[in-house]
């Protein structure tokens, strides 16, 4: 089975969509099986964090920006803003594919396990998931 | 099929489970397939690297460690202990899920490659993940 | 359905293999189905980046070798050359496994989107993907 999720970041940062793909899982109705969420994009990514302490979010988004800024003479690929490499690279270096084990009908994560839409761009637009269940 | 496998890692670094892995793929006996690798927390990872000389992973933890240190103003999460920040970004950067297809009833790892918990934490206390095998 | 694809890069960088793994998802004629990339090996990795400018490519290869560079008195396995260890923490930063959706037979891959072997050695000989097609 598969779905398609939309999102709609209102800037950079990390989304929660641990909910819209738990409804997926619920919709495929398989006992045991194999959830993969996917994102159809190259300047945002995903990331499966902390869903406890919103400081430990702020943190991680805050320690990446640093590492990867948009200040940098060593980007040539600038035609599409100052946010566009950046986001590229911020993609590259997290994930573009989560695969997370269904048991009992539901997801395995951790207790304090949440997956995130990690938006790197600032007016994104809509962002597109691809979420497939199988046995 | 699902199984869980428990690890107890004595303290930060890169703990070998190809073995457990591999025990998992034989139990579910599927000739062709795709084995799935789930960690469910945030302060640690899996990562596939290297198996053969230790100095290659001692080199990469080494280099983690300095890349995200312990000590670092950025960190306002900080109620969980010095080592608790840098582990969530250490986890963000490498894997929380890794798929290796199975081919004649065995994992299709290269010559050199090893499944490796990583862990980010000093005391890390018990650590769960989930192996799925699927067709 | 699994396949093997060989790729010969002739140094380091990203070389496309998403005509090649559509290719298998074609031979396997399936409807809707989870597509897996492995890479088995732990100087390489893959990447799911644009594949329309080419320099937003070159930019990320010359971020990542900034960040990893091969001069690094921090490494001690340096008997298989010197870009051996940098090419083993490029390799844990990015993917080592990737899973795309299948829908109506092809790949979900956004417009922008393209399958890439990262390379990061110099001379890296024959590199082998193992591609996965499962419903």
């Amino acid at each position: 089975m598969i779905e398609r999720l939309r999102v709609e970041p209102d800037g950079q940062g990390l989304f929660e969509v641990t909910r819209a793909v738990a409804g997926v899982v619920s919709r495929a109705s398989v006992g045991e099986g194999l959830c993969t969420v996917f994102i159809r994009h190259t300047s945002a990514s995903l990331v499966i964090q902390e869903n406890a302490d919103p400081s430990a979010r702020r943190d991680l988004e805050r320690w990446l920006a640093r590492l990867v800024p948009e200040e940098d003479a060593l980007y040539t690929h600038t035609q599409e803003g100052p946010d566009d490499m950046p986001a590229h690279v911020r993609a590259a270096l997290t994930a573009t594919s989560l695969s997370i084990p269904i048991e009992r009908g539901h997801l395995v994560l951790g207790t304090w396990q949440g997956i995130f839409l990690w938006e790197h761009r600032h007016r994104p637009g809509i962002r597109t998931l691809v979420v497939h269940v199988g046995g």
